[in-house]
């Protein structure tokens, strides 16, 4: 699924470069490596004032996930949680324990793990709703820092065009005069690249990312609180499979 | 209702055609594939980026939404609604069996099939506000991938021009600033009308369809949740018609 | 109350017309026909791509709606009710059916008449409720197409610009550039006048009159629902009356 | 308190006068009266249009409480309803009649008046939220005529300016461009200025004064309910302390 | 951790120094006081005229924070909520006042002593709650001086450079232009680094600091409410943890 962010971005890279050897121009006029450093080093300054260094050294980390995820499939999740009701309906709560091992997923654990051991309902869902509002909150901490990256690197694209373009006027002369406002320029349209090619995107595609996975949470503690109450495995499948778009739905009864 | 959309795509690239036309200016001057390239390709390259492949290429499919959509008729539902109201009320619930055949909404047959069944009144309205809650999701999905289109070509037209300014600037002469300024300030026009002429509208209308089919699911939820209670038809009515505006009120209870 | 709106929009024009005058300059350099074309016909195609054709041409009865307007006068509404609710009091609930005729807003009329028909309490709130929301969101759809036209008209306004560039860049010469120049920003102002005389102010105003409009079945709800538990008129009319501006309030106390 | 509001705006337009001076500029190059007049005029125009004359006559009473408010001490508040607290639970609620005298505060007498007539606790908990609802309402419009002409300026000063781009353009010639041009930028100035230094400082100021306000009605409000209540003199100043900033907090409690 | 905001202010300000040194400009081109008084007096003022007096002069301190905050540890905090929760259960309620001396937060020593006090739970939720939504009033006052500093500055910079451009048209010669031109465009740049380098990246760390604060608190509120009412400290731990990133966490349950 992460191909599309790749391809996205490599396309989006070769589409810039082609466009320039179409004009006719030296690449070369499109390097400046001091505008390349106000308009990244800057924004990156503004970035680490703006959060604790921690959140900041997580940039890494966020960004490979915009390429890198792997994403839970929620008809196979469904099936999963049906598939643990009926065990449940079959040979009582308890049963689920020797299932756990087959799970890979860390929060159908948490869930399972607590209705083996007879966790009060309430505390359940409880434990498990803190647990999704603080992975939001991490998330969109995350988030933000790309969001910022993304706002920044347009107002220090700015502010090197403005200090290109003082630097300039200061001695103007006919020869010169267009030489230095297209390297004032450079520094505009780096932070137009930036933040439009890499950050706002990666930005979005990580809001997407996280909205599946809490999704994936809310069906998770859906289904838990269903297998606890006791609920029909087929009412369970039915209630969890409106969050799978019609198409998709199926073929996952199919399955099922 | 989708000719509005139609006859205003059409009017308004004709508009633009002829102003151009009127201005005496050939209409070559306003071609230029690379500019076309770098706003299109590269708006679709960050929308590609920001949205997982499967969301990127329902793309066609939600813009066609925008000029093939069938609306359902309010006054039509409610007084579907209230017919099956009056065959429950007349003959059982268990009479509604028989007329599912006639219906063609997925959604009222979901809940009809339902309320047939026995379920309880607690969870056909938990499964139909899910349902909803999935609906309204995958369409404000579908509608930020517009949302995007429109937001990243003017960013991607302001790219273009700033290269075509940068390229203009490295051989300026007399006879060619002039053609250059021209080529460079093609991209922010392509941004501009793609963004105003095609996105923004589209995503306005896919906003203002969304909206409908969610104020028919939830008259659809209240109606059959009215109908399992055993609610009087002429009060179903009453409840009803009030999501139908006034003056196709009188039309609606008339045809009743 | 509409007085505002006609004066302040004939002031606005005349006010544009007089400062051009004492510029000295000819009122012909502000008349541009194909000009006029891309911004009103342009923001005309973008808003019927928007909406349906219905909500399209609803735009001419919305628009007449911020000159001639005739607001409920909430001190007014109040004495009305507390009078109601004193006839309530007095000869009874069934009383309110002889006072129906005097009545002029529909939606008293509707409240009174389902408490004098004997509806419980619930369901005539929650038809109140009803109708009221449907009245919101037809008054939110209208306003936004006001507003679109007001977002619309700045965009054309530019595109037009960037077009009138291109071509007068196209030929350059120095006696023309002068003229091309000033015809394209003419969009350019159009686009801005459009916008900030016409559709802005329009859409605020809409703002404004749909809040008081909403206010004012506020205070009709909670008056029929306390005419219908049958509550003293004195805590009636205190209630309500924080509703009224102070300044107003003792001269509709006087008036009671 | 409102000190700093003048002292800020005479600063402000001293600073300006100021920096003109230091620039060697003649003062006369920066007065236009065409262009005050479509500034201000089309910022009044719009606001006409966009609101009932009666908002917008009080603009007026609006603007001054920027500069002449009196805002309730939150610290003595609390000590006043302490106070009150105490005569309750010493000599009964029927005793706070007397000291109806000394409070200045129509939002305190309002609700202890209904305490001591014997108004059941929902009444006018009831009566005192619509009334704080009311004032808020009140407040936001009227707030909302100072934002709207803090966003007309600058679209104003614009139109302005292109009007003055245009009548420049019209005649080209050396001598008189470099006047022009500054004449026409003069509006675009007088819309930045009379939007950052007068009215959107103005909105912001008349937000905080209101959220003050609302804050001193939300404890009042308490503080009536739990002298209503009954509540022991010392929890109700816990409760209401914590609304006092801590360093503030000490000083009140030897107060009392 | 504000080791972060001091040296993003450090290497943001290196930075534009470097790019001016490497741009072979001397450094002198870059400073005009009247420019900065300006854009900093204007924006100083603009926010004079926004805020009460008080929450002015707590700029310093609020800008303080920005770099010397020190940040609750989640981790010790629900540590110690847990080893509280340990002694309430083994020696009940009262022993906590024993432990009061070694807690150095406010906020749990003021939960605390309520519980010990034997105040009922409603009353407890309900004064701690107050107090938290009272700082994060203060927080959200506070944090938005700062957000209007860098929102300002940019309009005054704007401001300033209109200035600067209307006096350099006044006496337009070809030698002077260019120097004019230069240092109109620097009161454009002071106005976008104080915004984008000082007052934006410290408005977005002051939101930060204030939401961590906020969660500390949500934490203590949870941890004393759960003591109060005899909770098994492995079920607050279990709850409290989930607030605690996952890495960070077993760290946590090691040290307990």
């Amino acid at each position: 699924m992460d191909i599309a962010s790749i391809i996205g971005l490599l396309l989006g890279i070769s589409l810039l470069v082609i466009s320039v050897l179409l004009a006719g121009a030296s690449f070369g006029a499109f390097i400046d490596y001091p505008s390349i450093m106000v308009v990244v080093g800057g924004s990156i300054c503004a970035v680490l004032i703006s959060f604790p260094l921690k959140s900041f050294f997580s940039v890494g980390t966020i960004a490979k996930n915009v390429f890198f995820n792997k994403q839970e499939n929620i008809g196979q999740l469904v099936d999963q949680i049906v598939s643990l009701a009926e065990t449940a309906r079959r040979d009582g709560l308890l049963a689920l324990e020797n299932r756990i091992d087959e799970l890979s997923n860390s929060f159908i654990i948490l869930g399972i793990q607590m209705a083996v051991d007879g966790s009060r309902p309430e505390v359940i869902e409880d434990i498990m709703r803190t647990e999704m509002d603080a992975v939001a909150t991490r998330h969109r901490n995350g988030k933000s820092v790309i969001d910022q990256m993304g706002r920044f690197a347009p107002a220090f694209g700015m502010i090197g065009t403005l200090m290109g373009l003082i630097v300039m006027l200061g001695d103007m002369s006919p020869e010169t005069i267009g030489g230095g406002m297209a390297v004032a320029l450079l520094t505009t349209l780096y932070g137009a690249i930036v933040s439009n090619l890499f950050f706002l995107p990666f930005a979005e595609k990580l809001g997407f990312i996280n909205k599946h996975e809490l999704l994936a949470m809310e069906i998770t503690i859906r289904g838990i609180m269903s297998i606890q109450s006791g609920d029909n495995p087929r009412v369970i499948e039915q209630k969890l499979s409106t969050f799978i778009p019609p198409k998709l739905r199926n073929a996952s009864k199919e399955a099922a």
